[in-house]
């Protein structure tokens, strides 16, 4: 792939002049235009071996176009605050609103390519993580966003006359690391993996572009032109087409979903359960559920507890009899209403990516992602293709949190309507009450029947091993929310040995 | 203080019941109304002794009011991103926006009052922390922020009675901790700590509010009292008029702001500096910033660049030439513009807290929170009540971080008119220059008297010996972008010692 790598086309400096003058121009047209139309964000990725120039190409891009607009991310070592949160939160943290740009040194490339040269993964792990990549470029895709990546590349030759060049002048010497020396060392095996990861990850909604770095601005007068071309694409209405994808390797639980298994429960469970038998239970389980976040083991996991459930289904009051059980310091509960307008500038989970908990701590979700396979869908706030991608995105989310050690537990709270219907008057009664009940909520329940089948196909298509569902019969209250905090004691002994 | 605490006043339980309904019903009124008028955010801090309940009470606040528009914090011991960035960062990241409300966990006491009662501290020192609160929570008030304090007090008989009784049960024995005891080993020293930062920061737009926790139901009753009281106040345009402050006890620099001394500079000074001249300059400093950057010491450290002056004075040629000399990973530039809506939500220095760059990196600041000061002050987009207490808290800002081990370098490119008229037509006549010159700078030119005292006001106020300003003469931009570098070399060499 290297070797064959066109050359660029040499010009004289006159020709170079203009042309550069030329592209400035035409690429601040396009980024402002982009900018209007707030619609498409921009992600600009550039990677490529030591010494080609990757730092001085982000310069003159951000030189050249108008850098108010534009943020530049490189990512290092990984901090405490990244090391405890999933591998793709810090990538998310740094994805920019629509109409502006990020420019992106590496980026999610960095690891899976050093991890490979390095042999600290292996071939099949190195594939997976790929795969991963390609489903969050097209999610990227998907979200209108223009995706470019570019690989600058030398031969070994001219990548250690340019080191020797630089070391030879004090003023310079500085700009040659021993990291470099060590790249310098593995040039072969590194172009190796580069063109396998360049291969697989190369899609037409993400394309890979191979630029010779050997002279600069010939590089950067290239990656313009590239990046120029593809906004006026995206100007002109014809973004590439996503490729499709795999199918995901992810297996869906086999199981149906089960109600929650009464196993210990006292009997007469057919009977509504009085508060004389619910509080003792309560305060037991309670003190199991503190227990079991206070082990040792509980530091290196996170705990994400989703709640949906028709209005009035008792989310609210669920929730605040498992925080009882926890330490303030550790828990925060996420009410998930609709986005805002600067949430909306973002890929529609990015919202959710902020709220990730750390290690050691627990999100309780009062709604959650699900919004988009529920009220979105049926009250049409998504488009029918943006609600199915979302059983597959949704998959792949909590996949990454529950890959870095989250327990995910999700609880549909089954409700009925006469039940509902009881607790919906008794709420208008009651005048401090009578702010959980709006007109919304009567308007929902009218269309029950429509969210029948959004929920189905919501429980069976992310009832997954790694994130399952858990359906809690939710008519008598006091059992319910013993079944829930039972669910997460459960979840938490067997995941913590 | 605490021996004299009025004890609540019982009442039986149909009274009680009925209180609390009709509380409950008029603080959901309260709170609907402040989230409608969008302009005032509500903080609530409850703190106390242990055993006192503070949990419990902030459950009940949670239950009684809509909890979606509340957010609950509390602060345990400092993570890495918290120890690496200045003191207050975590409390700025937990405040509300206007119309919601904060209810936090002793929040910035927390960790005064530990450090006096285990003697961490001494006298001067915990006085300088409580009147820095008192600048912070000043700064609260002035932004319109209702801010509510509540000490919830327990005699040491009742701690040790309910922490005993607590053990008594199995259910509920997780409920007391091992510094719960330690706390009440030394009850007498808290209280006396307490009642001292009670009584040096008892503000009445910061009120504490004693409260006697014996009865829980009764405390709870007390303060949704309270927070009902303060809300109607002002809710009927009738907040508590900020107490004034004593004078910051920063000192401004006596020196006047000098311009840099051309110390090192080639002879021929006040000739215009040839590019032969300048190359091989700047690219000595760009190698002398990098070696400092990557002294072990700077670990402990961060770097805050501050760049002011008119239109065209060369605020991003110079940034740009810094920037060539530092690793990409470990530098972030902020271009700072008018504040969008969703910053306008927060106090007006919050935006600025979220670009603290932690130690070890740099932020370099294309304008900055001076804009109070300058435009926003020339252009009368703050009332001169707002810009003229900002050089105080501005002050206060930069001591923050300074005392956290920033080292801040101020600039201010001055710029000749002449000169300035040279490079707008330059702008004007170059394509790809022309997004850099608008018809506001060419409004802004017009308004240059106006902008003279704001500059000398700027100048004379904000140059400390934590933060001072330096002065560039910016017609000879090869020069201008020398001495720079040179300053913050000579900073960061005497800081780095």
């Amino acid at each position: 792939m290297f070797d064959t790598l066109t050359p660029l086309e040499a010009m004289d400096e006159a020709r170079f002049d203009r042309a550069v003058a030329r592209l400035r121009a035409d690429l601040l047209d396009a980024q402002y235009s982009i900018l209007e139309q707030a619609r498409t964000p921009v992600i600009l990725l550039i990677a490529g071996v030591a010494g080609a120039g990757r730092g001085v190409v982000v310069n003159t891009l951000n030189e050249w176009m108008d850098p108010r607009h534009i943020r530049t991310s490189a990512f290092g070592p990984r901090d405490e605050a990244e090391r405890l949160r999933p591998h793709m939160w810090r990538f998310w943290h740094a994805l920019p609103s629509r109409g502006r740009t990020a420019i992106m040194f590496d980026a999610w490339y960095s690891e899976t390519i050093r991890d490979r040269v390095d042999r600290r993964i292996k071939r099949p792990a190195f594939g997976r993580a790929l795969q991963s990549i390609r489903r969050f470029e097209h999610m990227l895709a998907m979200e209108e966003a223009v995706v470019l990546k570019f690989w600058l590349h030398l031969d070994a030759g001219t990548q250690h006359a340019r080191f020797k060049a630089l070391e030879k002048d004090t003023a310079t010497r500085w700009r040659v690391t021993p990291e470099d020396w060590h790249e310098h060392r593995h040039h072969r095996r590194l172009c190796k993996v580069a063109e396998d990861v360049i291969r697989q990850t190369d899609d037409p909604h993400a394309p890979w572009h191979l630029i010779d770095a050997r002279d600069t601005g010939l590089c950067e007068l290239a990656v313009g032109r590239i990046v120029l071309r593809a906004l006026r694409a995206t100007l002109a209405g014809r973004p590439p087409r996503p490729a499709p994808l795999p199918p995901p390797s992810r297996a869906v639980a086999e199981a149906p979903v089960a109600p929650v298994a009464p196993a210990s429960e006292p009997a007469g469970a057919s009977r509504p359960m009085t508060k004389a038998q619910y509080q003792p239970a309560l305060e037991a389980l309670q003190g199991r559920l503190n227990l079991l976040l206070r082990q040792p083991a509980f530091d290196a996991r996170s705990l994400v507890l989703v709640f949906e459930g028709m209005d009035a289904a008792g989310k609210g009051g669920a929730i605040r009899r498992i925080t009882h059980a926890m330490d303030a310091r550790y828990y925060r509960v996420h009410p998930v209403a609709a986005p805002t307008e600067h949430e909306r500038r973002y890929p529609w989970l990015w919202r959710f990516w902020r709220d990730v908990p750390r290690n050691g701590r627990t999100g309780l979700f009062d709604r959650s992602w699900y919004g988009r396979v529920l009220v979105e869908r049926v009250e049409g706030f998504a488009e029918p293709a943006d609600w199915a991608r979302a059983y597959d995105e949704i998959n792949a989310f909590e996949q990454e949190w529950v890959a870095h050690g989250a327990i995910v537990c999700k609880f549909w709270l089954d409700v009925s309507p006469d039940e509902q219907l009881k607790r919906f008057n008794e709420r208008s009664r009651t005048r401090f009450k009578r702010f959980k009940i709006t007109p919304d909520d009567w308007r929902n329940r009218e269309k029950w029947p429509a969210y029948l089948p959004a929920v189905r196909d919501m429980l069976a298509r992310t009832h997954t091993e790694a994130a399952p569902w858990a359906l809690i019969g939710s008519d008598d209250k006091y059992r319910a929310r013993l079944d829930i905090l039972r669910t997460v004691c459960v979840r938490l002994e067997s995941a913590l040995g």
